[in-house]
Formats: structure tokens, sequence, C-alpha cells
């Protein structure tokens, strides 16, 4: 068995994304679960691990710590080249960046576990309240990405020509996240087009929520 | 004059990052001022140009729209080599992503005006609120940050050695927001080091928030 450790939680998106990267590149690792709804990710033995005390951290086979999920799926991408989860040429690379973080800076860090928590401690937020915040930040960045998915002719089977990569690994875990919130995919059908691609690839599959130890 | 051009908000902290390694990179460009208080950038001539009308958009000198700060500076790094904004080797490159993004992805996400704006709309909340939800998340964020910062060897007079790179520009462009809700620095002794080196740079100053045609 590989000696990579992935601390993980099976819900959190952004843990996720890089259980999809690694199973597309292949790399065994042990999967180390912090239920983030128990605290777990805030014990000390954690913290120790991992000072933010946020999912994913990935220790790399020297003992690296790496967080972040987009630092570690680029990481990777560096490290074992196959198969390719970037473009080659700049301004292609440049837009997969955009299209990630169209959804890993401007949708996903707003609709966290740890800040809709918050809107329910600081400013009484229901269940309501919180779902419909999840609704909105989404809709505010799928409506242009839409469009932007839409008018590209680099646009093919994925968010970029026929391959999945960086944007269809952010794409396909903020999706399943919506589908806890009610999220209407009517005005999104290439976002839900390129979706059911990536959910019908066996690493997708194998890094799904519902497939982990932990899931419930 | 160039044919490049930013569509920019002086005091947007992602606008911030972009004019720094534009700045770096000696790359010279038009300015376009959008004020995001005005909603300027929610006008119909610019949601034609950037769907998702946020500031910063790049057109680049062929016309390529870019969105997204990191993906932008990526760009520029990998189009104009010098100086580097990010290491060479993989393992070092990991690391300055990962700073990069604890305030891109974590910090300045949940905090810009859009999100503040919205706690007023839909929570009621007060200056004090927003200030107080400002500084906790900086807080959340810095604390790690500092920690691993302080941790590590690899920690010169900048995030990752002697010469400034992407981790810096995101720090120093967080760190001159904070500074207008009142953020108190002092438990951050090595990131205010680490910002005092950058804010000596000709390039920082240059690309500062109160330098530019639209400071107020």
């Amino acid at each position: 068995m590989s000696d990579i450790v992935l601390h993980n939680y099976f819900r959190s998106s952004t843990s996720h994304r890089v259980r999809i990267a690694l199973e597309m590149k292949g790399v065994g690792y042990h999967y180390i679960p912090h239920h983030l709804r128990h605290g777990e990710h805030l014990e000390a033995a954690y913290l120790a691990v991992n000072p933010q005390g946020l999912v994913p951290a990935l220790i790399w086979s020297d003992g690296m710590l790496l967080t972040q999920s987009l630092a570690i799926i680029e990481f990777l991408d560096e490290t074992i080249p196959e198969p390719p989860l970037l473009p080659k040429d700049p301004p292609s690379r440049a837009r997969v960046r955009m299209l990630a973080q169209m959804i890993a800076c401007d949708i996903h860090p707003v609709n966290n576990l740890r800040v809709l928590a918050s809107l329910r401690t600081l400013f009484g937020a229901g269940d309501q309240d919180v779902a419909n915040w999840f609704r909105h930040w989404v809709n505010e960045g799928f409506g242009p990405l839409e469009k932007l998915l839409t008018a590209s002719p680099e646009t093919g089977t994925f968010c970029h020509g026929e391959a999945a990569g960086l944007a269809d690994i952010c794409l396909a875990a903020q999706v399943t996240s919506n589908a806890r919130f009610g999220v209407d995919m009517t005005p999104y059908p290439t976002i839900a087009r390129i979706n059911a691609a990536c959910v019908a690839l066996p690493a997708f599959q194998k890094a799904a929520p519902q497939n982990q130890i932990d899931a419930e």
C-alpha cells in the first residue's frame, strides 16, 4: 500500500476534487476521515498535522504537507504527467484555470460548511436562509460559467476539449454539492452535460462522496 | 502604449494582485476603472466583455479575455518568465500556491464586497457586524499562515526565499485590505515583516490602491 495519506471528509467538495485527481493519476493513498460536523478536524492531533484544521490535506510520500486542493492537483499534474489535467499552451492553461477558479474562488468558499455555520450562529440564519444563500452563490457563478462554456469553440465533451481536467474536476465536485441544496440545473445545460460526461468516468465514480468509507 | 487592457477597481484586492504582477513583469496596460460601489461592473457594456461582471478582467494583446487573478498571474508567469513568480521545482511551487490559496480561496472570497453587501441585505448586518465578520475570516486564515511561514526554513525575506512571488502578492494585497477593517497585525509578525519587504518594492508601490487613477 502507498504511504501517501489524504486527510479527508467524504462530503467536502475540496476533498472530492483531490480524490478525483488522485484516481485519475492512479495514485493509491491511505484515506483518513475527519468528520467535519463533529469537529474532528479541530482536534489537537490534526492541528499538529495541518495548522489550518481544514481538509483536504495530503501527506506526500516524503512527508511533505500539502493543503489547498488546486495546489495539490497542480502538484500531482507536475509530478505525474499522465493523464494531463491541464493543457500545454499558456492561453489554454489560463482558460482551464479560470474556469476552475470561477468555482474554487467564487462559489465554493462562500458556501462551505464553516461559512454556512457562521451564518447560523452570527445572524440566526435558518435552514431555508442557508439553502437560499448556497443557491444564490451557485447561480451567480454558474450563470457566467454556462455562458463562457457555451460560447467557446474550445469547449468539447469536457470543459476544454475531449479529456477531463482541472476545470471538470471542480465542476463535477460542485454539481455534486449542489444536489444537497436543491440547485435547479435547468438553466445550465452545458454544465449538466459536462458533469454527466465526468460522472461516467471510473475515476470520478471511485472518488464520489457516496463511495467513501466515511459516507453516511 | 500597450494594447493590453485591465478592467479594474483601485480597492479590489484581486485587481491589486494582478496590478502587482503586471508591474513586476514590466507589462504596460490601459487601466479601465469600474466603480464597484456604484455598480459599474454590472452594466451591460461590461457584462458583454466579462459575463461574470467581476474585476479584474484582463484583455490580452490578442483580444483574449482572462479573469480570475491567480489564473492571470500564472499566465503572465508562463509567458513572461522574468522575474519568476513561482519557483522551479514542484514541491516549492506547491508550497507557494498553497500559501497563496490560503488567502485567495479561504480569506478573500468570504470577505469581498458582494458578500459583505449580502450580509447587510439578507441578514441586516450593520457596520460592526461586517467588520467583525471580515476580521474573523482574516484571523482564521492568518493564524495558520503565520504558523506555516514561521515554521519553515523555506521562508526568507519573502514567503519563499529571497524574491517576491505569487504568495507575497496575495499576502500584500490582503494586508492592504485588512487596514480598512482595523485588523490587528500584532499576532502576525512574520506576515507583517514580509508585507513590509513587499511594499518597499517599486512594483508593489505602483500597484497600490492609493496610487491608481480611480483612488478616492
